[in-house]
């Protein structure tokens, strides 16, 4: 008897509603417990033996255990926490009052991540009604992933047996690319987030001394200048010498990969064409195998309304560096101290914010394999795989190092490239949640053959 | 009979504190008309006429007119309105409660400009009982100086009648400089302030996409970094070529002028040396002859604790360019837009804030001479003549303007380089007072003579 997906969905839907009027805002500390029991609640409710994991420090990591019938044991990763809402007069509904409009539902967190939670909750309440899943589940819901899961790493580590398994399901990539194809992805880049602070005189001073004392302004936008030229390329010295070339069967990958998400993103970014013009494969590669130097934000003086001519005596940046195998964060950090010093800005603090290894899973992994089969299959299509994508997921890493178990990101997650993650309206498509409803279903099915 | 000195210095000290009770912050719009009322009552009781003039917009400013013995009419101009305390937890003792520690006045305005007012006030007071004002007074206060003085040149067009006169005391240079020479400033460099607007995006957007969509992070900088060089010297064509050099009298006077306040301004910004090790005449002609392209301010992205990965989709910059004679601010903007366009940033939105044109009194003027030999004789030393000084004084160019008269910035200001104008914990040293009352009494009993 072929389930009622529809059932399924709507499930889905109304576990999401809950989720997502939580205001789980892990950078500002909010309602992080009372998800967590919420989120632990839910899973007991489906059939899990639950507890929390915690590191000396952070939010609790919800975990669930539940027996199947097969051998298989996969592990699930989520995250409960969301980005914050800022700027909120920008939100055209509440973050956290889920709204349903134009086909689409609204509220911080549905695309990143409560509804690909919420669709897997959904699929194993279903699987466990039509007899029992069919395999075992192994189940991790963290509480910091938007604040670089600071603590997940020490959680894993302290509880390798609870979390050993054949294979593992990050934080998905899409269910439905426009061309109807499923997306997965295989790897993250890591990331190195840093802080620059420089101070040029003990206090602010009258803008009339500009052209005898020192600004910080100036100084720190010629520090940023010396770290990348205007073509993009890093200037610091070394940067990408331990990056390397994707692989054949990557490059294969790449220029198999569906290109059609372009459209949806160059209209979400209100911009005409993307670096270089690039399109395709070279975009894809660009945006996957190139480590990048970001700034995230600088502030400097005085940013209100009307003038203060002030001659700034501090500064800072914040950058990110999403680096790609083989960099590794910690070289990455001395290679930029050692350029700003190099280059005559010896005076610029450097703060180490966040770090993560780049990560990835081969393409020939026997798990990702029969995980593609499955996304082919239900979709009538050929999956899109990407072999390097450009976030990160800090988790990722910790899943290999600690518990050398191969993973994905699978087309389980109901979000599409127009979906705002991190940025004001964020939704998700009704359309796309049955998609990941049926591969999920499917998957959990077919693993039970191995 | 020599006049009591000490009661007269008493008396502007009772004043001082009066005013600085008023958190006129022009700024954030505070207490400026009931400052405007206490300083008309202040003037009233020293035997002015007064009235209040306004603009079609604005704060008030308060007018006084008071007849001597002589034919000579001196005009005075102060400001009421003061700084923004913030931030206000550098402050030692409240803003508003002035507080005397460490032989120092500290109080928010007096140094910038209340402490002169209540000089200038209290030696009024002491002529009118020791049988009269020996010369006619017009007083002009305002109450937008430190925003710009938006409103003060419709204000002089509309009342030219009522502030014509023979010479005219701008607000204040200082007292006593280091070395005891009293401090005069015969002009001003114009400004023109300006925000820079960019937007890359249209909308911040997840730091990942940072290879292949333009953040405005990384924009702002590359705009901001072809406007100057790390010397210092301005990138925009034409910058420098209405920049008259300094005359042969002026350069004596830089010459001339007292080095002595370096090592307050040193130590007051912290710093061990000034721009290019530059000291004396030298550092003098530099800081008064060179315009300035100052960053006042930078934002874009996020800037709060920790990290947020985003791409900033817009960024701002505040600028602000002190300009010398014979540059006009109207042009300046013009040459930056231009250079903008030329080097590629024509998406930068450049909105200027405020700008006022260099203003100068030649120092051959006779009511110039004049101050300087009472200053000279009083002191008993060889005034520092400044022929241009660094910060701007709008009001300057609507005195030469509207009404054609010559002015200074006198040596009645009880001011020095320590003050921290503008900055937590400004104050006045009241060994400054004295020397600022005795000058101030001379001068108006000198100027009967012409």
């Amino acid at each position: 008897m072929s389930p009622d997906y529809d059932r399924i969905e709507e499930d889905a839907l109304r576990t999401l509603d809950v989720l997502c009027r939580q205001p789980s805002v892990s950078a500002e500390g909010r309602a992080l417990e009372a998800t967590a029991e919420l989120v632990q609640e839910m899973l007991a409710g489906a059939g899990f033996e639950t507890r929390q994991l915690r590191a000396d420090a952070g939010a609790p990591a919800v975990y669930g255990e539940q027996r199947g019938a097969g051998d298989f044991t996969l592990l699930l990763y989520n995250h409960y926490d969301v980005q914050p809402v800022d700027p909120l007069d920008l939100w055209e509904s509440p973050p956290f009052e889920p709204t349903q409009r134009d086909e689409k539902l609204f509220a911080r967190g549905t695309s990143d991540n409560k509804g690909e939670l919420a669709v897997r909750l959904a699929v194993i309440r279903a699987l466990r009604d039509d007899g029992g899943l069919p395999i075992n589940v192994r189940w991790i819901v963290e509480g910091e992933e938007e604040i670089g899961s600071p603590n997940f790493d020490e959680i894993v580590r302290r509880n390798t047996e609870l979390l050993r398994a054949d294979g593992s399901l990050w934080e998905g990539g899409s269910a439905r690319l426009p061309d109807g194809r499923p997306e997965l992805a295989l790897g993250f880049k890591g990331i190195l987030a840093v802080r620059l602070d420089l101070r040029t005189l003990a206090t602010d001073a009258h803008s009339s001394l500009a052209e005898i004392a020192p600004g910080a302004g100036w100084r720190l936008v010629e520090a940023l200048e010396s770290i990348r030229d205007p073509s993009g390329d890093v200037r610091i010295r070394g940067f990408y010498d331990a990056a390397r070339e994707p692989t054949a069967a990557e490059q294969q990958a790449l220029a198999e990969a569906s290109p059609s998400e372009e459209g949806e993103w160059l209209e979400t970014l209100g911009i005409s064409q993307f670096a270089g013009g690039l399109t395709g494969a070279a975009l894809l590669e660009r945006a996957s195998y190139r480590p990048t130097a970001n700034i995230a934000g600088i502030q400097t003086g005085y940013n209100g309304p009307g003038i203060k001519t002030v001659l700034p005596g501090a500064a800072s940046a914040w950058l990110d560096f999403r680096l790609v195998p083989d960099q590794r964060p910690g070289d990455v950090l001395e290679l930029l101290r050692a350029h700003l010093e190099r280059e005559g800005f010896g005076d610029v603090v450097v703060t180490e914010l966040a770090s993560c290894p780049p990560a990835v899973t081969p393409i020939d992994d026997p798990f990702v394999q029969r995980v593609v089969r499955v996304a082919d299959a239900v979709s009538g299509t050929r999956s899109s795989l990407l072999p390097l994508s450009a976030p990160t997921l800090p988790i990722v890493a910790s899943f290999q190092q600690h518990l050398g178990v191969p993973g994905l990101a699978a087309p389980d997650n109901p979000t599409y490239a127009g979906s705002r993650a991190h940025a004001p309206n964020e939704h998700i498509r009704l359309e796309d949640v049955g998609p990941a409803v049926r591969f999920t279903y499917a998957l959990l099915q077919d693993l039970a053959g191995v």
